[in-house]
């Protein structure tokens, strides 16, 4: 067993094989092997590519989602002759991943719900978490930012748009920060009409025009649903009230992310759109660590454009900042339902701009409660599932 | 005589009634009346305005350029029965505005060479200097900094870029940064092709597109000798290697400046084209006070756009680099010669492009010392107007 007696960084990634998990390896591959080491890695079912994720870099805990996974990976393994490691299953595994000793630091980077409780115990035990899963916050914001609190653990955005808040805020004071201001892409469907959305396929929806990502994120942003989520997001991780706040669409995607401060001065961080940039800054906080992706060049841009967001085309942002002033286990049942009809939506049960419409059908239905606990917080995403698969079948066979 | 026993800030400002010395009277009469105090006001010969400026704020000590400008300002305030402050003349009516006892910060707003000792004096006395006069520390960075070391003094910049820099590197590490990068408009000429810049008159090179300054920095904007000695000031505040600091054309002037990071991360500040914001944050730091100037809207601008800045049509800036690589008395040989240059444009005596051909006649002939004291710059600002001079006549000469 590897004593962690250097100055080496132990990390833990959950969500190793997903598009931040893969990321952050080669993050951790750029950066002096001295400085990280992987010691804990989940991932759901994609065993061939955590095997070549092993064989690299040899942790010492795995997590895969099923005994079948499990199984395979072993063969796999076995067959390559890899030193097995300890392979761990479901949620417990990710639990066990999220808490190894040896990590220093964990990459939180499933997708969706199923991150919620492993993040929360490696926060409760004062680990830096490396936050990639923003519906963690969206959930169970409060618990969560309580737990680091106590524990005096750091919670680090890896979504671009609150690393780069996280970068403007350095050296400010939050009592002189006017409001802050989330970039969006805009998405596919930025300039296409209610029609033309209502219409619009799954290929369409995937076709992101500045970030490569993951498929449920890249329809989050198709609906702008993912800047809701993202606005939540920051009122947890710095403490702004809903109205101080902001959203403004930059087609570019070059701006990450700004701040105005009281005196009218605006602070704005920019970059190319690569993850990597975001997971290298929450590996190395309070350090920059140099990198040898290719820097931004301004001069390769036509234009830097700003449009405010258009709240009739894309209702999800005003859902979400609804649930957001409720607070309560309002937003994780939005989160819930916008899961289930993300999912609805690319098995092409509904249309695009049905989302919407399950969200709040299910938010009215919801009878929002404390969010003190996590026993409550599951409740009403359970709940909010329920009801949200209903308003699915509703829809689905509407059009059937 | 008022005691300085409240927590209110004397303020001191060399050059009240010039572009840069308005705009700060008018922060300092936005601020609560509790915050800010004008205790004294140099001014060249404009007695009208300083005049009203000094009914405002009833300063204890007003300088002016000469005899007669004081004996008109006393005739105009006994006209107006406002009591007379104490009046003083020349290079020592602004050293003692400048050192005056309750002066805690000292605008330094005074256009070319002449600011210079008034400002090293405020340095060595230990006040805070908010400078606009750029030309100071072109011509004596090392000693202008080694002074406000000694004594612990801070030199804030009030130059927009030089000011949005500052901004971007709150909270970072000098050594993280990789490279600051200076915004320039481009100025009137950015366009245009060197036929058309040889033949630019007066009134087109006063059109700068998006700044309202005074004449002496509206023609350097022209020139992008402006940008250059831009340069040289952000080497000495900020104690960057030439070749760690960069220009950009940027013609929006919505990016006051930025700083690329090690990581590839771009810290960027923006705001309105109001020197009001700049002068307000240098008189807080480092505190920002509410500004009630319209905010920034993004949405409102066309787009941002960015583009390297032609060297060959701006030879301005490459002599500003080798000024500054060369050291010594050299940048205050250029600067000197570069004053006499706008000037002898400013009376039509040579052509806008023949501005760069004096300075460089006058730094090829600059025989190069240490700039280890007032005397030395002084004396080699005196023999390059000198050279500077000559030229211009050879060339006025020529063109009859």
């Amino acid at each position: 067993m590897t004593e962690n007696t250097t100055n080496t960084t132990g990390v833990a990634i959950l969500g190793s094989t997903g598009s931040i998990g893969c990321n952050s390896l080669r993050v951790i591959e750029s950066l002096t092997a001295s400085e990280m080491r992987v010691v804990a890695l989940a991932a759901g079912t994609n065993v061939e590519r955590l095997a070549d994720q092993i064989a690299a870099h040899l942790p010492e805990v795995v997590s895969v989602d099923t005994e079948t996974a499990a199984h395979d990976l072993r063969a796999l393994l076995f067959a390559r002759n890899v030193d097995l490691p300890r392979i761990v299953i479901g949620e417990a595994g990710l639990i066990e991943v999220a808490t190894h000793p040896q990590a220093d630091c964990v990459i939180s980077a499933t997708v969706g719900a199923v991150g919620f409780v492993p993040t929360l115990k490696a926060l409760e035990r004062g680990k830096r978490v490396a936050l990639a899963n923003k519906e963690t916050l969206v959930m169970a914001g409060e618990l969560m930012t309580e737990a680091a609190r106590k524990s005096g653990a750091e919670l680090l955005p890896v979504d671009s748009e609150h690393n780069a808040l996280h970068q403007c805020l350095r050296g400010e004071r939050h009592e002189e920060v006017r409001r802050i201001i989330l970039t969006a892409s805009g998405g596919p469907f930025r300039t296409r009409n209610k029609d033309e959305m209502k219409l619009a396929s799954v290929a369409e929806a995937m076709q992101h025009p500045t970030w490569s990502m993951g498929a449920k994120i890249t329809i989050d942003s198709a609906t702008l649903m993912n800047k809701g989520l993202e606005v939540i997001e920051a009122h947890w991780l710095f403490g702004f009230a809903p109205e101080a706040i902001d959203i403004l669409v930059h087609p570019e995607s070059v701006v990450h992310s700004m701040i105005e401060m009281v005196d009218g001065s605006v602070i704005a961080q920019m970059g190319v759109t690569d993850m990597r940039h975001a997971i290298q800054y929450a590996l190395t906080y309070p350090e920059r660590h140099s990198c040898q992706l290719p820097p931004l060049d301004l001069t390769s841009v036509s234009g830097l454009h700003f449009e405010a967001p258009d709240l009739d085309r894309f209702p999800c942002i005003a859902l979400a900042y609804r649930a957001l002033r409720a607070g309560g286990t309002l937003p994780a049942a939005m989160n819930a339902a916008n899961e289930e009809a993300v999912s609805a939506f690319l098995n092409e049960r509904i249309c695009l701009t049905e989302i919407p419409e399950v969200i709040e059908t299910v938010m009215n239905g919801h009878s929002n409660k404390s969010a003190k606990d996590i026993q409550t917080i599951l409740e009403a995403d359970h709940q909010a599932r329920g009801a949200a698969i209903a308003a699915i079948e509703k829809l689905a066979n509407a059009i059937v």
